[in-house]
């Protein structure tokens, strides 16, 4: 039976893209720069699990989210001869915490809200994902974050804490994420799987593919789609 | 300038003793028990501060608090001999998790929440106070608990790590409490604070005085009176 449900939050939950690219356009416009603000958003995002996995082997101390996202923006701002003050950096670093959900995602969490105890399990820092849930409107009932733990995903520690900071056992608490790569770290921790297909999350064009049918506990097309699915 | 609101739980938010007594009359009727249940629930809460002391001390290594109200719900059972199974217990010591929110509560949250991050700060574990906000419809931002910072208000890390965790300095935050000792711990912090008067935490035979004016930098009679003096 399951109890509670775990969201995986960038990319499945918000589409950290399209902001991403919103957020960099408004920048260039106020500062009057040209540039190629998707290539720019995708390289940002791509300095994300490098550093990441630098922290999980231990050659740099524990480090939030906040802060890898900002050491890569002003590597990439750098590059392309860009000066801005702290201030400005600070503002746009914090573009992070205004990402937009899906469109399917406040309904359909409202939804499995009814059912289950819904909570993030993210990478992002707790302020990052209350500030985005306030904006956004995440009727989380709970907010947990890899920071609590001092373990990224996929570190087993960080699935394994968050079952027992809800005081579920692992096969009570599923995670919902859109990458195969969390879930099957969630499934060999003992947790149950629910993968929810976002095609879009790298933009259009980049075409992602459906994992095969039956790999795990439940494959939904969107959050609504999870919610028929798991009777909420 | 405050930029977040920390709550003070049991007896702040929710009016624990009519709840855990309600909960003991019903226990009571289950099992055809006649038992003084008001004094059975000044007991059973009569445990929780010495408790947390030993733990704070270092005498019991980290131990939540549902964990702590249960022995001592063992200790008051088998003193006034009486024998459930386990799961009885189980399910009477959950009662902490189902307490009801004084009756301008959600109101007055729902207020704060428009201006500030609204989060609990309790000594109370997460699961304990997402269930609880669940089931009583509290519109929290985020839940932070002790139990993340393995430190017992009032040590000084609960505050610090509240802060921490939000992304706020400590002058930011202002720790909103029913109790004195809290409030005074969290300005030794650096916090701000705001005192709301509950008269009746303790029942209507033990009568409780407000502190000082101007002890505290807001006192309150209510949620509905905090959330005109700090203009939300």
């Amino acid at each position: 039976m399951i109890r509670a449900l775990a969201f995986d939050v960038f990319g499945t939950v918000v589409d950290w893209r399209s902001s991403i690219v919103a957020e960099l356009e408004a920048f260039g416009r106020r500062h009057g720069l040209s540039e190629d603000w998707p290539a720019f958003a995708d390289d940002w995002r791509a300095g994300y699990a490098p550093a990441m996995d630098r922290v999980r082997r231990g050659e740099l101390p524990w480090t939030r989210i906040d802060d890898l996202h900002r050491g890569r923006l002003v590597e990439l701002l750098s590059g392309a001869g860009i000066a801005v003050g702290d201030d400005e950096v600070d503002e746009l670093n914090r573009a992070w915490h205004r990402l937009d959900p899906w469109p399917d995602t406040v309904a359909g969490l409202s939804r499995l809200k009814e059912r289950f105890v819904i909570t993030t399990l993210s990478n992002g820092n707790v302020s990052l994902l209350t500030n985005m849930a306030k904006r956004a409107g995440l009727p989380w009932d709970c907010v947990i974050s890899a920071e609590l733990f001092r373990h990224y995903k996929p570190d087993p520690e960080a699935y394994l804490g968050c079952a027992d900071l809800l005081g579920v056992a692992p096969e009570e608490l599923m995670l919902v994420a859109a990458h195969p790569g969390d879930l099957r770290a969630a499934r060999s921790a003992g947790l149950r799987t629910g993968f929810v297909f976002r095609p879009l999350e790298h933009g259009p064009d980049r075409v992602l593919r459906m994992p095969p049918e039956g790999e795990f506990d439940v494959m939904a097309a969107d959050f609504q789609d999870l919610a028929d699915k798991l009777g909420a």
